[in-house]
């Protein structure tokens, strides 16, 4: 069976990582497919305004993006994934999720989801926007009795 | 394995139908899941406006629902089911695939995903209103090449 032969996991480091990490690597399992980690750094303090980047804050991203892949490697050593598996990107998280997803030419992007309702829903998710305009399928891990974000 | 053990199938009746069920069977063969087929008729043209509702409005409706049983219940024979797995509702077709996913106890939901982009993400699609608020989790195969609605 080679249903799926490649999975993205999109990794937010949220309460929830572990939970919907089990689940990517039962469909891996299942499938007997590769499985690739990501995660998107978001975080963009520069004052647009002048033109100017202050090197304060270069410095602070640069360690956010270190450090998440410290983060990263550790998440795939535990799943008994080689580090080269991790992709650290930095940007809009949808896009840069897609981006890989093309990239790496993955048949399913597993994410998680928190199933919110009401005014929650209008202002997105995750699992939401990479649905919008994913190349492949999408594997939407709702976690009971947690919240995501 | 016994990671999910079953599965409910939204079915739309559009061009990738058996696209789409075909990603479901693979999905019950790989965890030995039931799986479940759901059709919802949305078809509401009853007036109101002054509470009356004329007998051949029921009557198209009611032949509405036994033409999708029908419909459904060929599909589960093509994919080896047994009738009893087909299930048709009638009303918001996300409120009744959550209702079914509640009531059935099933731990997945697949749904077809058309990956629109722009003005028609805003409008939202099936795949996209399941996500939220599903009891569980949610897998949107993306058909490629083709659109869903």
């Amino acid at each position: 069976m080679a249903f799926y032969s490649h999975i993205l996991l999109a990794v937010d480091f949220t309460r929830v990582t572990d939970s919907v990490a089990r689940q990517a690597v039962e469909m891996c399992q299942a499938f007997k497919a590769r499985l690739s980690l990501v995660h998107v750094v978001e975080f963009t303090q520069m004052d647009l305004s002048n033109d100017l980047i202050l090197p304060q804050e270069l410095e602070f991203e640069q360690e956010l993006i270190k450090q998440s892949r410290l983060r990263l490697e550790e998440l795939a050593v535990k799943l008994g994934l080689k580090k080269s598996e991790c992709f650290v990107s930095q940007g809009s998280t949808r896009r840069e999720i897609l981006r890989l997803a093309k990239e790496l030419n993955t048949d399913l992007i597993v994410v998680g989801s928190h199933g919110r309702e009401g005014i929650q829903r209008l202002l997105g998710s995750t699992a939401n926007a990479v649905l919008h305009g994913a190349p492949c399928d999408v594997l939407a891990v709702r976690v009971k009795g947690e919240s995501v974000e």
